[in-house]
């Protein structure tokens, strides 16, 4: 048995680039941009007028204003830049438009009066410029979004600003999630006293769509020869199988056997961690399919995939994730043997979390409540109140 | 001018349920439950086996185990329950099963050798159980999320396991989103010296499309008479407006006047806050159609955005939303006038944030570095270091 730190190291040996795809930028959002994104002119692209009012020519910020400009016309914005014919006069501007030609100072319309043709102004002195200066956000050429960025929707108004209509992105990965286990039915059928639906496939599924991945879902009966012929195919057709079940001491538990004789390369099996401890990893040179078979209960499962999976998905086609810590809000008793991923609740008073007692790894109902997950390390000392630890959301 | 927290209440006085749809569950994650969702059975629904091992019969916990139990047979995961028909014998168990009849405790096959059919045990005395008795998590009828909860990927395994193949969820209202500002150009548009692209609108799109909401976007040119003629048939076709632009005080700034000349009710016009202060927000109560006008700048228009809009769908589809809060990392002036959204960076080692320094409102690359905004409320003194305020997530 291996500790975690190992098996998150053996995991993120086998990141794998799939290739890029332009996708339209509405489609965008989630994921990973496979391009460097640069501004493609000055930002803003010319002295663009930061306030409603009136433009003049002020050299000297400090110099006293005039009592009044006439108005020789009005600078819109989306129009064509104007020039200002006299400086004594004044060209009313609006906020985004360029700044005319010939001035460069902005009074807003609150300290001015406009009465037939004129401006009076209010004030002795201008408070600022009021003008944006051309590329001084960011001169043209500037990197403004990496490549490896998780794309999120603020994204989006920079990309279609610097006109990406298409966006170069990570592909994702073909993947199955295969349910085991014969105790197991449909979402829509009647279950025998013996029987449960499957849940563990829809919270994978789901979660991987919000990553842009669309799964195929699949079932195998616990048929060592069944698996084995199924398996086979399903190694060679998708490039990550995610299972659920089949990985513990049980004798309907073949998966590693199934595994060894389809070629798969182990590279775990069990991690001194509470749940998921029977979590199996491996990958198949030849088809080069990777391969995270989760023990069967549903909090095990989605904690091992939350963690192993999503930082390997996002060491393959991004940045490296990095986790949010909170503060523990109170002092629990160390554990020398295991690390521990604790359901917790978030107090949103004080930024702490408390652990929520529930029934183990088999409580699915748990997850409704939980904020997400604290990682406590093996150790032999008690956990601090007030000490941070890793936090995996699962919102 | 009013403050913040009235402006949210008079936004929130227009919250507004828009009616159930089912939805198949794999559509469901991101949309607001419509139905409180019970356990249809027991959870476990049978005394169920939580170690692969044997089962025996134990009454009491602390009697001595025999040195060994002949092998019945098999209760397999996904078979109907088996009966145990001599005391002194054992059945082998798989993690997941029905309890055997009979029977009351595991053996984990750790503490167990098997020779010629039967089970030798290393141990004296048993663990625990290792049962999860039926009904432990939850009797039948439990309600195990409720109505007006944001489904997230954990709660799809529930709402499958319950057997809900289909969910009431409550329905999105119809928006749109509108651009104003003849500036505006398409994204693959070569934009001219005094142009630029679109970009606010389609972080509003993104933004509204991981609500599950599918915009239109609509672009109307600055003109008083178009306006009102274009926004007179949205007004009536929708749900929801979401407007860029125009609400400031510049020539071109039409919109509160076209509303006025609709029959637009308007709440309030500038709001006691940075970035953002020109929003305007008001609706029309022959057509129930609510109306949120934003400043044209990318960060003003995001971040009433993320406040305004967002705390109106949550109260109108579901649970309120509650923020979460942050350390600021460093002190800062107090602003007496004005609440503020500071665009900030989040410390992952303590949890803190620090403000990002840019270029104001209209710095729309800002939002690649921002990990969300702090909102420091109106105040003569200052933002302490360490003291807690409401922090607006853009993730």
């Amino acid at each position: 048995m291996i500790n975690i730190q190992k098996a998150l190291d053996l995991v993120l040996s086998q990141k794998q680039f799939y290739g890029a795809e332009e996708v339209p930028l509405t489609e965008a959002v989630g994921r990973f941009l496979a391009e460097d994104i640069f501004t493609d002119r000055d930002a803003p692209p010319f002295d663009r007028v930061m306030m409603d009012g009136i433009a003049i020519q002020l050299k000297d910020l400090n110099d006293p204003l005039r009592p009044n400009y006439p108005i020789q016309g009005i600078q819109a914005a989306g129009a064509p830049q104007m020039t200002l014919k006299a400086p004594d006069h004044c060209l009313e501007v609006m906020t985004g438009a360029i700044l005319p030609q010939g001035t460069d100072t902005v009074i807003p319309y609150e300290e001015v009066e406009i009465k037939e043709g004129t401006a009076y102004v209010k004030i002795e002195k201008a408070i600022k410029r009021f003008v944006h200066g051309q590329g001084s956000d960011s001169p043209k050429g500037t990197l403004v979004l990496q490549k490896g960025k998780k794309i999120h929707p603020g994204d989006i108004g920079i990309l279609a600003t610097v006109g990406k209509s298409r966006v170069e992105v990570a592909k994702v990965p073909t993947l199955a999630i295969i349910s085991t286990g014969d105790e197991l039915i449909e979402i829509d059928e009647k279950p025998l006293a013996h029987q449960i639906r499957k849940s563990n496939v829809y919270n994978l599924w789901a979660s991987l769509l919000q990553e842009g991945i669309h799964a195929e879902r699949h079932h195998i009966i616990d048929d060592q020869k069944v698996l084995q012929t199924q398996l086979k195919i399903l190694v060679q057709k998708f490039d990550v199988l995610l299972l659920s079940g089949g990985v513990s001491m049980g004798k309907f538990d073949y998966l590693p056997t199934v595994f060894e004789n389809l070629g798969v390369q182990k590279l775990f099996h069990r991690v001194a961690q509470r749940p998921g401890k029977p979590f199996w990893f491996g990958y198949h040179e030849e088809f080069n399919t990777k391969i995270f078979a989760y023990p069967g209960n549903p909090v095990s499962t989605y904690v091992n995939h939350l963690f192993y999976f999503k930082q390997w998905l996002y060491a393959s086609l991004g940045n490296s994730w990095t986790f949010e810590t909170k503060e523990l809000g109170e002092e629990m008793p160390g554990c020398p043997n295991l690390a521990r991923f604790i359901s917790v609740n978030l107090n949103s008073e004080n930024g702490r979390v408390l652990p929520l007692n529930h029934n183990g790894s088999g409580d699915l109902f748990s997850l409704a409540q939980t904020a997400g997950f604290l990682l406590l390390p093996q150790r032999e000392g008690v956990y601090r109140k007030g000490e941070r630890f890793s936090f995996i959301t699962i919102r």
